[in-house]
């Protein structure tokens, strides 16, 4: 058994990125930048106008004296002419400034007729309202880091440098196989003993919230010829995620199928709760994630691990490790010796660690904001203690 | 002029939602419940266990006496019969705990031969390890109230309970126009004067990220007749969201086009920072978001009041205020009146004010965490200081 940390670790060593394509911004969502992007052009790429107002000479403000209006500057207008001395030009926002002029005052400070106006602030400073050419970035900048999310905020602002396909690494083909001779499905009245399926459906719409949907879901009983066959189907996919049947117990035969399927183990077994039983391993570059039974320690592990290992074969560039520390809202007591991830709400300025915790309840995930990772050498925690929160 | 908590009220009190359809849980990311949803089962359905291991009568474990062990109950068994006294059965995780016992061991707290078994700790508890029929929920029990997200926990804890389907409001179609006669696109080399058009890839992806994907974008120029013929057509919709041309500016015609279009104004310029010309109107259901033509300000406008308005279309609970408190990591100063949004990254336990505020920039929000939120009346504050943070 092997802690988090080198559970980490290990994912970080072992997953390798995807190959590349090119892909548009407008569907680069859920990519990582596959290299660093330097900035074609300045930005702005001109002198502009960060207000609606009128352009002049810092100079003939201090004259205070009424300047004589030349006219206007539409948003772009691509060429103007010097303002003369004693001159103004109205210009918008985003606007060509001209020669000549050094400051803008912004229109709510200007009393204007047709032919002049007067500025009605005593406080306009030199340089005011403009937007220096290169002030955002200069061509050849990085302007995104390789491993970089493109989030939509990113996609922006490289759509805004001129730039509109980008190098990623491929969203990698995924298979779902859900094992378990308790499993039943809808409308199927429940027996004794059995449950309905669950897993397909939090696995699916997790990898959606990823962008990712290139996915197959395949059912196993436990039975060993048809968890062999449907995971020796599942890796021919670059992803295949196994739900139950890795435990110790008689009827957990997944790790001999994944075994005997040429699958070659990185861990199995983690000091951590819930999710003890997760295993990792490879075949090739196929990445096999072997998950536990309950629908909760499969959430629990699939945010906590095997979500970043995915973005991590993306090319994310991102930690392992919790986003923020916040303080608990209420006391905590556990044994030493396994990592604990909890699920929490915010509260205010605090997190609260939520009821329902045991692995086989989704009540409590269901209304989470986030896991909170408790140390595995923690034992006692007071309300106001600073815990690492990993957000969902 | 109006608040930016005015400005709230009347998203929530003008918007409507969206007609209701069914949908499958595998695709119900991104909505919300549209009715109360009630558990049809007891959940769990029967006693079962919680562990591997063995269940036997407590008052047998307290004889200090080797059990006699009558088999085996792999998940899934769906008839057991009575354990006799001084016997004990071997049992599987998730499986039906068999009349006569009320305790399970753990495997790990056992030395077992063919025949017997030997408890070998001191600390075993009557009831352990066993989770009571309908100590999750009952049938009836509410188990997402109308209005909560789908997220993937919500979606699979309902399939666990037998539901598959789900009554949801339907995600709406989204017309897109950004106008601007500065507005270039690649591979035409940026003129002075002119910007590259980036609002429409934030817009897609920002709503791609929220898993609608029933977008079409049109580009108008600042021209009346252009503008005009695209809004009526962006009308037939159910949402209508236009960048720029909604300031005071002489070249801000989408005012103009919207009233002669038919659209009734609900608000038009917010005391925030940035984002103050968003404009909001409705004609009939078609929601009408006028965002600024700066692609920060576009941003901004868009997590902070557009996204949760598309949310409450589609039937979300939600409000539209910040989900946390956090400390600031730094000092921040601004003159009392708007309410100001700045980009926020997390910094262990706080929360740092980025550069590159600026409305027109977006290097800061591209590695952005959260929006914090100043209030209009506040002036200094010191690092330390509790503030709104909305997530991004």
């Amino acid at each position: 058994m092997i802690s988090v940390a080198e559970a980490r670790n290990l994912l970080q060593q072992h997953i390798a990125t995807t190959d590349t394509e090119e892909v548009s911004l407008y569907n680069a969502l859920g990519h990582f930048a596959a290299e660093a992007i330097e900035s074609p052009i300045d930005m702005p790429s001109f002198t502009q106008s960060a207000m609606d107002g009128y352009a002049l000479r810092f100079e003939d403000y201090e004259k205070k004296i009424p300047l004589y209006n030349e006219g206007e500057i539409a948003a772009g207008t691509t060429l103007v002419s010097e303002v003369d001395a004693e001159h103004c030009i109205r210009i918008f926002t985003g606007g060509l400034v001209p020669p000549g002029v050094d400051t803008i005052v912004m229109q709510e400070q200007v009393e204007a007729n047709e032919k002049h106006i007067t500025i009605t602030t005593d406080s306009l400073k030199q340089g005011a309202n403009i937007r220096a050419k290169a002030s955002q970035c200069k061509a050849g900048d990085v302007v995104l880091e390789k491993g970089g999310r493109l989030t939509p905020a990113a996609c922006a602002m490289l759509a805004g440098l001129g730039i509109e396909r980008i190098k990623v690494c491929k969203k990698p083909s995924i298979d779902i196989v859900v094992t378990g001779n308790e499993l039943m499905r809808p409308p199927e009245t429940l027996r004794d003993g059995k449950v309905y399926e669950s897993n397909s459906f939090a696995l699916k719409n997790l990898l959606k919230q990823m962008q990712l949907d290139d996915i197959r879901i395949k059912k196993a009983a436990d039975l060993e010829q048809d968890i062999h066959q449907k995971i020796g189907d599942g890796l021919k996919a670059q992803v295949l995620l196994i739900t139950g049947g890795i435990s110790v117990g008689k009827y957990d035969l997944v790790k001999e199928a994944l075994e005997k399927n040429g699958v070659q183990e990185i861990f199995h077994k983690l000091a951590q709760k819930p999710g003890k039983p997760l295993y990792f391993g490879k075949k090739g570059n196929t990445l096999v994630f072997g998950l536990p039974g309950n629908p909760g320690s499969v959430m629990s592990c699939f945010y906590l691990l095997v979500k970043k290992g995915l973005e991590q074969m993306m090319g994310s560039s991102a930690s392992y490790n919790a986003e923020i520390k916040m303080p608990l809202a209420n006391d905590f007591n556990k044994k030493a010796g396994k990592t604990t991830f909890l699920k929490g709400k915010f509260k205010n300025n605090k997190v609260e660690i939520l009821d329902h915790q045991e692995s086989y309840k989704l009540n409590g995930l269901a209304v989470a904001d986030c896991f909170i990772e408790i140390p595995a050498e923690s034992q006692i925690l007071h309300e106001g203690t600073l815990v690492d929160v990993h957000l969902i």
